[in-house]
């Protein structure tokens, strides 16, 4: 395929995501909120106008809020993305350009994507005061608008990069200009990662400060119920589901998204040729099949998307979880047969791979080696997704059992949990073993990189059902707030349980691609670091052997970061609830008023508690993901990083694992118990205020950090100590002061 | 140094070491225990002679719990070594023979650590009532005869196998004969480790399930003290001690001493050489140099623990823990310069090593490279060692920390304790990697084992102070349920307070030498597999490289093993817990009595429940252990396994120093609020009883099973593994039946 005819496809393809999403924040936006609003009158008791002006009212603090905490998030950020920025200059001021429009896509996308369920989740509440069938659609329209934004635009913009930087930095189709162009365009994916760094941190220790703060003194010492308008942190809480899953979350997959792409650029940029009768040469519209991947997937998730908005209907409650994973199941199937036509369609019929040395290291390769590879990552993808949904979700027996384990008090379903989650690493483990392990055998580690497009190609319903969840979140909150009435909250009820699952469908699917873009980033810091040694510049021959010294201790001190970023996340969450809750009681005591209900509590106070903590708090783990390898490198050299970074990742993606899936599960446990389903012994139900529901709360509050702070953010740390060190691979070579082989 | 005179030594070394443990066995049999003893009349209220009666009788029921537990276990166990003797057969029939000596000693060992433990555990209380420092004395000299017996009878039966094996296998000094016959010798490793796995594994699902159960309904529900004679699960809780943290930690220790032994002598007598006028020879003599370490630090230890015995008096209880930690300190100081002197006397000024291909790896190599490695073991075994007491004892900011996170109820607590845990991976990791690095650097995986056998040399003091943990424990609850008296409690709760932070130390110790003898054994596989190339069986040339596709997928699976080994033993005693639950529950509903104090509850059926728990609940994680790197190898050739190995390692270590280091916070956050440290924001004082207790208490019990139970089994997961991969190795080099390179 000629590279003209590829980006023409893909700019098509980006601008009907972009027309797509546009036209579901129309829908969105059209919803007239009114108090005359045609059969409010039979579903809303008491004061109608009064609750509804409330429910606007809350709508504008929450989007003022998150508003707010992006923009003090993205001063402090651009502080820090500058200073990274003119670091880069000497590695190539073609990196800075790169690294700053990677930084500025992924605060934009977060932005759009606060912007739109921050309109979406009052919106929410209203329709459900009428009908379930139209919230399900407003909550999921608006997750549709960040999932297509997100990756239409960093789509479009990664290509105008690559025809930018071919147009102007490669002459003649020269070979090795071709090569070190898309080592500039890598640094696309480290600005969206070093962004998702602190987007995901600042954004999680936000969120769960606010909701562990306002559980732990409203719930239980308080006895008010989740989200009440009587508690001050609720407020803060509700923002912090948009600027941590909402935003954090989009830059945490737009990470993901443009590394794996850069990767698998990279790599095939220095490996894969095609033989001509001139000798190997690169083919650049070859190199553009991973972009096409995700073209296509716009395009089907376009259909997809659409029969979820046009033609089903979501009639009852029991509909909403499985309207949702259809979605993912659609996707999946109708990508399959696609994915074999691009391959067939964009790659040469034969090609080959070469090695450092310029020999030829993989012969005779088909297009069906690369679509393997993807298949792989598209249906392992799927498999963790359902595993998930089925190690966290009260319709199976996992979560019943924690449940159970409720019945004799908090530290029994503690220990259910914890052991439930490090149950939950097996099947998602072996799923991506079994697809690096194929992949590598395959195509080595472009293989890779295309498993993790294939597992992201059905992103943008991923994103969208993932978006869904904090949306519908938040119109609970807000209709509990607004006291629409017991209705209303049973429908919202139910579309954020669904929410709980997929988001951690959603956590499984982050999860799994990092661990294959990181891998494939490995790849490339290892192809680039042997490349040097056949330039001389350094004495790297043996590869990453597990018995050289240097590499063995580096696995290990590796292994160990995971659990020092997780300590550093875990305690700020501790520390910054504290000064919630420490705030929220002051407010009660002084203000008798608030708990009477006769006075308003001060939100603002709450917020910016939240905020200023955030901020400050996501420093130290930000430094330690920056500066370990960095230091690392320059100190030890490149094989030591070689060694930190596998380390790093077999390590962390089992903790990540574990953690998000604990915490949704204690999540889900509280619930089940809150719907009425639990009995005891004695076959008597126990429900709120029961002391099993307070034992399900205590896991719930546990489980909070662990599910939407440090597991999430582990994520970041194994995909951006990859490609960092990526980037940096020539300078380790070059230092390395104090150790020689 | 000729071989006759270092097994002249090292014989002597152990008989002094066999003498000592039966002088302390003696002195601890020679008190007499009646209610006429001198000074009781003043100290003891009310009914002296009943009082004693109980202490005694309650004495006998533990004593004949735990033996009637490992009669059960060691019967069930035989029958699985037994399996595995009559498989080994196919290796070598002298493979078997060690094997089973290996299991036998490692059994003996343990009953009779409990059989002095359950000794002294009650005299220890009976002396608590006239005199503190007789009563510590009485504690320590049950760690002794556990230590000193432990480390002498391993040894010599070690040393017998070399000398018979040697006259039996050996012709004429022929090296081949020599190499081979170490091979046989590693079997006795296997055997103690194999053992250890049962051991540990149910004894600590025993003493949890004991444990758990006992505080859930006792604490949480009933409101009854630690330990009152009114609980049932009170002596299965006792019982568990001996069982769990006397026998079960043995064994472990008895494996890490056995199996980095066996490492050192099979990797020493395939690399090291001494070049002569007839070419590089093997000098057997230079091979006993690890056993000679070992045996200095018999010598050495017994005038340690002599200065405690004899010259130290513990007068008050600030001085208990500074007793136990001066031990450490003073055998640390005592064999630094004995290192030095013995590796000059026993290894020849120069020396070599050579590479499986028996061309020189590392040439002129002197005493002072052995030196080095021993060393760095040592002291580092000391730096984790005081560390872990830093991020464990209330006496520090850590715990207090953890003790606060208590004001704002159980979910911070756990919170906050759990990022402890995490965060008091970093400084033993960057220990342990040093001293890997460094040790790999001088002498390769030779360096390794002695690094470990450096960090073992003080083991008698290590395990001595160690069980003396268990055996206060044990006094203390002795003395609450025949009702001494708040006076001998306070006592008691001191000597067990130390006992708690000394336990940490040795689970810091117990990692920390698992790592550096699973690293060894490694490098033992992975020179044999390197040999098997040689001999062209197997084409392995490459070496272990991370970006080799089998190695990395097997990296990953190996980190998740302790994942999913930790999911199966901490649901284990939760089930068992709860079974637990519903006995005692049961027991105090149907008799009123129990809870009045007229009647007795019937412990017997509380033993009972936990013995078939743990029998049974021991099998599915046993299994895990032994099958997969089994099958691995047999499926995917040696290099799955040389993947497998690293993973398993870099990722359990991790979570085994977490998981102790989280629970002995917990505990110890909870001890220091039931002591009265505790202070509220408004100055107030919380001890028992107050909601912050019940927050701590919850912390404790979930610290239960990570701490004793899931943790500490993972220091058999990563030991056992290696030892068997390298006992199959060369099987694994026939068979590899699904994957091909």
């Amino acid at each position: 395929m000629e590279f003209v005819t590829a980006l023409v496809f893909i700019f098509i393809a980006c601008a009907c995501g972009i027309a797509w999403a546009i036209f579901n924040w129309m829908a969105v936006h059209k919803i007239e909120i009114h108090h005359k609003h045609e059969g409010l009158n039979e579903k809303l008791q008491g004061d109608q106008q009064e609750k509804i002006e409330t429910l606007l009212e809350i709508g504008e603090h929450i989007t003022d809020g998150a508003k707010a905490f992006l923009k003090e998030e993205y001063t402090d950020c651009s502080v820090f993305i500058a200073i990274m920025a003119v670091a880069l200059i000497f590695v190539s001021p073609w990196s800075t350009l790169a690294f700053v429009l990677g930084a500025a896509t992924s605060m934009l996308c977060g932005y759009l994507g606060m912007a739109i369920a921050t309109a979406a989740n009052y919106r929410t509440a209203f329709c459900a005061i009428t009908s379930l069938s139209d919230a399900f659609q407003m909550a999921y329209r608006g997750g549709c608008v960040m999932g297509f934004l997100l990756v239409s635009i960093s789509l479009s913009i990664l290509s105008l990069i690559i025809i930018i930087y071919n147009s102007v930095l490669v002459k003649d189709n020269n070979q090795e200009d071709l090569i070190s162009m898309f080592d500039y365009v890598a640094a696309y994916g480290l600005g969206g990662s070093t962004f998702a760094l602190f987007g995901r941190v600042g954004g999680g220790i936000y969120t769960k400060a606010a909701d562990v703060g306002a559980d732990l003194v409203g719930k239980v010492e308080k006895n008010l119920p989740e989200d009440s308008p009587k508690n001050p942190a609720t407020i803060a809480d509700n923002v912090g589901d948009n600027v941590g899953d909402i935003a954090g979350m989009g830059a945490d997959l737009f990470g993901s998204f443009a590394e794996s792409t850069c990767a698998a650029l990279v790599v095939s940029s220095t490996q894969l040729r095609v033989i001509t009768e001139q000798g190997p040469i690169i083919h650049i519209g070859q190199l553009m099949y991973p972009l096409m991947v995700s073209a296509f997937g716009i395009i089907i998730c376009i259909a997809v998307s659409g029969y979820a908005v046009f033609i089903q209907k979501v009639t009852h409650i029991n509909k909403i979880e499985s309207s949702l994973k259809l979605q993912l199941l659609l996707s999946t199937l109708a990508l399959s047969p696609i994915l074999v036509g691009i391959a067939y369609w964009c790659l040469p019929s034969d090609f080959v791979m070469i090695s450092a040395t310029f020999e030829i290291e993989i012969g005779s390769l088909q297009p069906w080696h690369a679509l393997v590879c993807s298949l792989m990552g598209l249906w392992s993808g799927l498999l963790i997704g359902y595993f998930t949904e089925y190690m966290t979700s009260h319709s199976y027996t996992p979560v019943r059992e924690v449940a159970k384990a409720c019945g004799t008090g908090a530290a029994t379903n503690i220990i259910y949990g914890l052991a439930l989650g490090y149950l939950s690493t097996i099947v998602p483990i072996v799923a991506i073993a079994l697809t690096a392990l194929l992949s590598m055998k395959l195509l080595s580690f472009y293989g890779v990189a295309l498993a993790a497009l294939g597992m992201l190609s059905n992103l943008t319903i991923g994103l969208a059902i993932d978006a869904y969840g904090p949306i519908s979140d938040n119109a609970g909150g807000i209709a509990e707030m607004s006291e629409l009435g017991e209705d209303v909250r049973t429908s919202t009820d139910a579309l954020d349980a669904a929410g709980n699952t997929t988001a951690a469908i959603g956590k499984g699917f982050a999860i799994g691609s990092a661990a294959l873009v990181s891998l494939s980033l490995y790849g490339g810091y290892l192809t680039r670091i042997q490349t040097y040694n056949k330039n001389g510049v350094y004495p790297y021959a043996e590869g990453a052997k597990i018995d050289d010294p240097i590499i063995f201790a580096m696995l290990l001190i590796g292994a160990m970061l995971p659990y020092a970023f997780s300590a550093f996340t875990m305690k700020s969450v501790g520390k910054a609830a504290l000064q919630m809750v420490e705030e929220v009681r002051r407010q009660l005591h002084e203000h008798p008023g608030i708990y009477a209900g006769t006075e308003e509590p001060d939100f603002r106070a709450c917020i910016a508690i939240s905020t200023k903590a955030s901020l400050k708090e996501m420093i130290p783990p930000g430094l330690l993901v920056i500066v370990t390898p960095t230091a690392v490198g320059l100190l030890f050299g490149p094989q030591a990083v070689a060694g930190l970074l596998p380390g790093a990742l077999i390590s962390g993606v089992q903790m990540a694992i574990s953690a998000s899936n604990t915490g949704g599960a204690w999540d889900n446990a509280k619930k089940y118990i809150e719907a009425g389903f639990y009995k005891n012994d004695l076959g008597e139900v126990k429900k709120k205020g029961s002391d099993e529901h307070k034992a399900a709360v205590i896991g719930d509050t546990v489980g909070d950090p662990l599910k939407d702070t440090s597991g999430p953010s582990l994520n970041i740390l194994i995909k951006l100590m990859a490609i960092l060190s990526l980037v940096l691979a020539e300078t380790f070579c070059k230092t390395g002061w104090l150790y020689k082989d």
